[in-house]
């Protein structure tokens, strides 16, 4: 999915949400457990019950891998049963040495065929740059988390620039906006100005809203630009939402008060 | 396996080489390709032909999602192949927010059962502090990377130290030398005194010599502690020696030339 279509979703269903699919056999309500595959079961009344709220859907893959090949199956499944007009995100978190990124972006971009694949900075250029070659998909680059330990090292400084902020200003030369998101936690809104001045037009994926109790008026207020640039994700906050044979429905009220929140923030662009 | 379990290996074979298994479609031997599961079969092959040179196996698990639910299946039957005795590296650079890392850690501790795993350091702690829980299992942390792309980030500088001395500087307060080894790139020896300062005790994973042009002798010179402390890994140089029918062979040639001089270097500690 190109950036004008993603816009366009944007502004055809007034929703920048993203649902994270983070489906945990432990959490998710036990009469799918006796199914065949409660995992993609789980996702598929997800999916069925959000789709017309949402305009991404974020699984992360740490929550398949846990069952292994059993796992692994479950995401093919999902990704598969996800409208093509709804952006996918596999919320990875890969990067390696350039010819092992190149494995990476052929395991995700075309084995998998998701539209775009969170990416860790650290390993720097080539560790991104294989993922950059695929038209009409995405690098999201982590810049700042929304966890405590991005404490730890992203506010390393040098000088006057924060590591984030040198992540943001040195991966502009390896994509542009079309092709490169970044990862900004919610519960820092106050660093939205700042990011936004490195990264005027760049779309924003922020995860934190909800259960890691980041707010979705605040990170509008400075992270907004004129295309909206945000995608805000929830994971637990809408797919626990319920925990019974109901959880669908819980879990799309919960995903509906969020998309009028965003229909609202939306009309005062 | 535990620290000493490790050492003890190290003296037995007088090797401190690790075999990575970064077995790709389009390099295998042709005639491989007509089997069931080619890859299975090459690292198999691989195996067999290395085992008593080498006291680690590493397979980059790119290689192996590249092919979907197939490729995981590859992963699953090549760690269940390889010997007890001999310590298992999930090349995976994992790392992500707490309930997601202990997600990834089920993935490879418990499905997969590898004995380490490489975490990327950017997320901080809570990304890395869920792998370090597993008894005898260990965290493999970038520090310092073998690529070109090192330069963007980890060279970052707070004052006089580097961002990946930060990161080994931070990184012991949330493990041991018994649970936590660091990547350090063999094309940087020159660095490997510094890092010694920080981490005197720690075993250190080293890319980089062979395909990438690290030097052993170098690497040694600098980086040995009195435990050996290094497992010297090499991929390409050993595992595609040969491409056809003579392959295994040829890998065990080559991973023989390595062990040797590994043999005299050990003799002087």
């Amino acid at each position: 999915m190109n950036r004008a279509e993603l816009i366009s979703q944007i502004k055809q269903k007034e929703s920048f949400l993203c649902v994270g699919l983070d489906a945990d056999i432990n959490k998710i309500p036990k009469h799918l457990l006796a199914l065949e595959d409660p995992i993609f079961e789980f996702n598929k009344q997800i999916i069925d019950a959000t789709k017309d709220l949402c305009v991404a859907y974020k699984p992360n893959t740490a929550f398949y891998e846990a069952h292994g090949v059993k796992g692994w199956e479950s995401l093919q499944k999902t990704i598969d049963y996800i409208p093509k007009d709804i952006f996918t995100i596999a919320d990875a978190k890969r990067g390696d040495i350039g010819n092992t990124s190149s494995m990476y972006a052929k395991a995700f971009f075309e084995a998998l065929n998701f539209d775009s694949i969170t990416v860790a900075p650290y390993m720097g250029e080539d560790s991104v740059a294989p993922f950059l070659e695929f038209e009409n998909k995405w690098v999201i680059l982590l810049a700042l988390t929304s966890n405590k330990g991005a404490d730890d090292f992203q506010f390393f400084k040098d000088g006057e620039q924060h590591l984030f902020e040198k992540v943001l200003e040195q991966s502009k030369k390896w994509g542009t906006p079309e092709n490169l998101m970044y990862v900004v936690g919610a519960t820092r809104p106050e660093m939205f100005t700042d990011i936004r001045n490195v990264v005027p037009d760049s779309f924003l994926l922020v995860p934190g809203v909800g259960a890691q109790g980041g707010s979705l008026a605040e990170v509008c207020k400075y992270g907004m630009n004129k295309d909206c640039g945000l995608l805000i994700n929830s994971s637990r906050g809408i797919i626990y939402a319920g925990n019974d044979e109901n959880f669908a429905n819980e879990a799309r009220s919960a995903a509906l008060v969020i998309q009028k929140e965003m229909s609202e923030i939306l009309k005062g662009l």
